[in-house]
């Protein structure tokens, strides 16, 4: 089973990105130190966009640099693409091959915009185009549904924040990432049992907020693309401003609430979803509070910061997802409808 | 009933909107022309937030402005506000209450930047933080869902996006919203009749692309609020980088797809969607190819051009949320668990 195998083996990926590519990103980040840069403006789609979602909150709390996303149509259909005026442009693609990413940074380039391309395929479209290539070297991924290209683009992501303003205590905790996935990766067996009670589960929200914004959107599309669920993903925040509407009694909520600045928000919501609207919960934390609400609780270790943790909330995400699948009887690698490499405009 | 009083006097609210708001919306833009403005960095939820979306194609493709959705967290639980050097900043909030986006706005007047407010209350917080206020004088708003704000919202946006480059023939345009609006409205009795098919749908996708992505966001968030249908938004081409594969016969799938510079990538993923995955369509156009393929089509005037489609396009869509919401015999003023403002942190 490939997918089952690229998310155990994402561990050791990490752990070899972390060596290989620290070169490459302390000159990366030098380049960008030279120039004017006032803002990042990110390409992606899919998973690879879910990533971007991480880099707008890192970047910003992290490297006070503002982020847009870009609306690749407008470089497209529309040809009116913005004045990029002293913007990073970054494209984020595995295959690299999305002809509407791709168009994003000629565009930069052509405007003299420094470049960045983010990809597991270095002789890709998207490569060529960039100044800079950050390789996430994940080795081949076989299975449609991204795992281990995700969290090597987070890596690639946190690696370059991280340059971009050198710290020791944070350096230090990027090397044990590996050793937290793989503290998460013990829980399969139960995971695998405790996914059976969601055999007959169609729908779902998916909650999560600051840093695991970009994990409540992760988590929602593995279970779309691949137990077929229909996952829809919210900021805790956005979903009180009308969609919680939608919520009966029982109603499956997912929720990603590891310790940090916005955790105490989200144990108010889950709270208010288990109490008042009977939600059944399924929570990711490292907080008892939060967990002993949870119908199915998934506990990442103690120390995780919060920072860093959208690459170990993801796993236990990625693996009720697998489950869930198999549960249902559906194939894990290669869902329907879709291809490994899709090529919009 | 406030929401369908409040549905049909948007014609009216947008020809007043025009005429009493066009020297405030000059006044703005000279302000704006006179800064060396790089991008726009906009803060809103909800609703509004739906109109940044429109703000992010409508400044982009006819200004050249590149636009940053805020992640207010970062201002409020993590007190990490990016630098916003060279930014116009923009709050859209029709109480003008959310503390969150008000501190966004107080961050961009503290970092120097100009700020603009979009609301409905002239003295509201929201307000109160910015150099300038464009009131979008919709008059009370006493329906929980946003109808009219919305609307005027958009409109204030095309105002001041016809400003900042002076085009007669666009500023012609404007003053045809209107009509435009009204004929839509005709439409009310057909959809009323129409929507009982639906009354036992509990999912949906909405599909939009380029200025029409707030439409379909839009559209989802009325259907989910007042219907309690849980309707989940997507730009066509991001739903066929995984999404796509959780549709089963039969699943019905509502579009946005007007005439325009993305109509015919729309037309191309609704006949997969109709004719390879046998899907329902609810479809709002002014293309004959796009209305046949759908079981309820919902037509709007021939001649909406693309960049003011989704003031217009944005109309069928309440009526057929309003309607469905009585169909299924639920409160089309009070929604359960919401409230008008929602005040997050």
């Amino acid at each position: 089973m490939s997918l089952y195998s690229e998310i155990t083996e994402q561990p050791e990926r990490i752990r070899s990105l972390l060596a290989s590519q620290k070169k490459t990103v302390g000159r990366i980040a030098a380049a960008i130190q030279k120039r004017d840069i006032q803002y990042v403006f990110l390409a992606a789609r899919g998973t690879s966009d879910n990533a971007g979602r991480y880099a707008n909150y890192l970047l910003g709390a992290l490297n006070g640099l503002p982020l847009a996303l870009a609306t690749p149509s407008l470089f497209t259909y529309y040809k009116q693409p913005p004045k990029l005026k002293n913007a990073l442009v970054i494209g984020i693609s595995q295959s690299g091959q999305s002809p509407d990413i791709v168009s994003v940074l000629e565009e930069g380039k052509k405007q003299n915009c420094l470049t960045l391309a983010i990809t597991n395929e270095a002789r890709s479209p998207l490569a060529k185009a960039a100044d800079f290539l950050l390789d996430i070297q994940a080795g081949k991924e076989k299975a449609v549904a991204a795992t281990k290209t995700y969290t090597t683009e987070l890596m690639t992501i946190a690696m370059l924040s991280t340059a971009l303003n050198e710290n020791k205590a944070r350096r230090e905790e990027l090397a044990e990432v590996p050793r937290w996935m793989n503290a998460v990766l013990k829980h399969d067996a139960l995971i695998s049992k405790s996914a059976e009670r969601y055999r007959y589960m169609d729908q779902t929200v998916v909650l999560g907020r600051g840093f695991n914004y970009a994990t409540a959107f992760e988590w929602a599309l593995k279970l779309k693309e691949l137990a077929y669920v229909k996952a829809e993903p919210y900021s805790s925040a956005d979903f009180q401003h009308g969609p919680i509407a939608m919520l009966e009694s029982g109603f499956p909520v997912m929720a990603v609430a590891p310790k940090g600045r916005v955790f105490e928000s989200m144990l108010e919501i889950l709270k208010r979803l288990r109490k008042e609207l009977l939600a059944e919960l399924v929570v990711i934390s490292n907080d008892k509070r939060a967990l002993s609400l949870a119908s199915l609780p998934l506990s990442i270790p103690a120390d995780v910061p919060e920072w860093l943790s959208p690459l170990i909330c993801i796993l236990p995400a990625q693996m009720f997802a697998y489950h869930l699948t198999q549960a249902k009887g559906y194939d894990t690698e290669q869902p329907r409808s879709i291809h490994k490499v899709t090529e919009t405009k």
